[in-house]
């Protein structure tokens, strides 16, 4: 059975999404980041980045970073259709990964949840995080535009790109409070409302204050 | 004709290079990010990221994201050979483009390059750049693991994937001198080597010191 590494709550969260939306077997593996288990020798041995989420398929081969995992997943198991259909569906979702990843989420949110890796002086973690909330602000922006009337951010069907602005989304809304440009809004509280988002947030048992 | 948005030296240059191995007629547009073009209505049009690398297609359309980009680009030339065969070297090739820009690019060498933007204070600069330098030096110990003999990065072929690891080893050797692993640094040589290589550097108007 697929291996499934994730710390509760990190980004993994958009991969166990996709997971639960394939409905496919799984063993999902918890590795604690705030306890720093992902420099483990175990875990080393897995993933020697000593990042999540990662996947260790059936014949015991690891795949690493978001993009490549959901791309993996969703055309490894083409009936359930979440793998964007043709190239240029398939070409858009890896930018809205990409940008979901390098942009929202490493420039983004790693300035505001840890300062602390920008700048050394805790009187300046203030001014890191205005900046990654301008960045995350900007680039909300720039999904409201690509999303416009749509349900989900390629149309009117769930794909694999859905599951990365899933966990940026979860922690704009639940974890920071920010606001967001309504059709954002409305589109988070979609993906939030299925079955699958539900089971994932017990199972990862992620506390909402 | 396709119109290629890049600025010279910039991580579009992986781009550059995979249009010239490609070989396939385009327009080059300049965007000298050092003269802050990227945020000038012209260019805001085109891409409202005011990232380089960006593509505007035959229709008019625009995509943006390198990882993205270089899967278009490959799977709508098939026949030049630079797409991945199958679902697991398509994986890899993501993988692989996804750590080079999210992290050997974002968080190491954007460490290295513009300190300013991690840390307001100029003392603190050595600190992240300090930090840059690791990031990196370790990110290219997990690529010469994954190199190990192969003349590429997905075996005995060039892919899409190497024009990545071309713009990041072009930052490491060409512009920071970094000592890298002996199979990284033979990698780079026969990369730099090659025609459309040259070509990019000269069109590009790199400058060795």
């Amino acid at each position: 059975m697929m291996k499934f590494y994730y710390s509760p709550g990190a980004c993994s969260i958009g991969i166990h999404f996709l997971l639960e939306e394939l409905a496919v077997p799984y063993e999902a593996v918890r590795i604690a980041i705030k306890d720093g288990e992902q420099f483990k020798p175990d875990y080393v041995g897995v993933n020697p980045k000593s990042k999540v989420p990662a996947l260790a398929r059936d014949d015991g081969s690891v795949l690493t970073e978001f993009a490549a995992i959901a791309h993996w997943l969703a055309h490894s198991f083409p009936e359930k259709g979440l793998a964007p259909s043709g190239l240029e569906n398939g070409a858009r979702a890896i930018e809205i990964m990409d940008y979901v990843v390098a942009t929202i989420h490493m420039q983004g949110f790693s300035r505001l949840f840890r300062p602390a890796k920008f700048a050394p002086s805790e009187a300046d973690h203030t001014w890191v995080q205005d900046m990654g909330r301008e960045i995350v602000t900007k680039a909300f922006g720039v999904v409201s535009e690509s999303l416009g009337d749509n349900r989900f951010i390629l149309g009117d069907r769930l794909s694999m790109a859905d599951s990365s602005l899933f966990y940026v989304l979860f922690w704009a809304v639940d974890r920071q409070k920010l606001d967001l440009p309504r059709n954002v809004a409305d589109y988070y509280a979609r993906l939030r409302d299925r079955p699958s988002s539900r089971k994932v947030f017990h199972d990862e048992g992620i506390v909402f204050a």
